[in-house]
């Protein structure tokens, strides 16, 4: 299942280069992650609550055309493994108006516990709700 | 007592006109006030842990001239008025390089316990602190 | 008129009181601001293309409550004032849900040269956009 | 050469997990490679005026240990491959008091041209200050 949220440029996101600054595409991976987890019914407030936390342990990105203030986003988010220790996302960024693929990217989260930072297991119902949606068709 | 920090301005922090983006003279303000507050040795990790926030509820800024990637700022901070419900702290940035006055702002910030949003007033050993280092001369 | 636009509250936008910091309103305030000049049909890079710069000299905010991650945002915006030389815009932002009034702020534009500095007017076009837009009912 | 470049984690860096948002650690290794650039007498307001851009490629981030708000960061940047075409960065982030590895990155960035964006080559002179750097003991 690919999970798809789209975001309009900001100013404030460009830089004196005149397109938009190379650590938004990272924030972009965020947006489109945290709807992920968001359609699948998991609570990030919820999961702080109960301690844990939701680090991140590895990014990567690479840049194939600049971006530019105004321009429509489609960010496209799919789980690529998925286990109760960790969750690993890959992303597309693409210019809505003509498809053109702008970025790609993949990051590593993980769950810990906020107290220790030490790694913990998802539980099973997050856990599930999780590889449903990884699994569904639409 | 006026608390000075320097600070150079990063690629990042500019815009598609080639200038830092203004929403980062918000950001250098604050940069100034938590010097401010560490010189006076109040420690807002541990006034978090102990419940309270200390949430901004008024911010100004006047901008008068540009401010370019790698300049060096000097960001000048002055508390103005200090009770134990408030503080509004007063704000200059500098081009160090040759004393231009760059802009002028002022926040207000209220002390507040986590849970509930309520005002709270701030304990008095560090009231003491800072009112300690309003007063002083150097 | 007033211009409406929607945002969700990202999560890098939130800071360690678990809100949304306190910058990111006057990035608010310029998304409304840019949804403005859009549906009145002024384009800022065809404007900075002609040397024509967009500058902000005064910005404020007055925080009312909290805003947390994932919360819908209503920006709304306001020509408050409106001459060749500048623009005064107001801004409300709004909880969606609830349609609690969350924060409020103003901020002056004017309009300058991007090689001088210097201040000029607004073309008579793009100046008759606004203002169409500004006394427009819907 | 190692070029050492030495940052205080700003509150708005952080987010609401308590930590500093990964977002800045790209951010971090931009102002290691900025210092690298300059500390070699490479001006990009200078290269920028001759229409040369300098935009990134590539960047990968693996975060070791959690970064906290007051934390002084150094950053230690190297350049590992340096052609008129490319520039590859590594990049460690350490915490000052303690000299613990908190995370390490790399960048690829490229020269290209600002009007179509198509690859170039450093001019040779600029070329030959970064090499000599590169190639430098202290």
């Amino acid at each position: 299942m690919i999970i798809i949220v789209k975001e309009k440029v900001r100013y404030y996101e460009t830089d004196m280069m005149g397109i938009a600054h190379h650590s938004n595409h990272i924030r972009w991976f965020e947006c489109g992650r945290s709807e992920y987890l968001q359609r699948a019914g998991v609570d990030l407030n919820e999961l702080m609550k109960r301690g844990i936390i939701y680090p991140i342990k590895h990014v990567s990105c690479e840049y194939l055309h600049p971006i530019y203030f105004g321009d429509i986003l489609r960010i496209e988010t799919t789980v690529k493994r998925l286990t109760r220790a960790q969750m690993v996302c890959t992303y597309r960024l693409v210019r809505d108006i003509d498809d053109t693929l702008l970025a790609i990217g993949e990051t590593q989260n993980v769950f810990a516990l906020q107290k220790t930072g030490a790694p913990t297991r998802l539980d099973l119902e997050n856990y599930n709700k999780l590889k449903v949606l990884q699994n569904s068709d639409t």
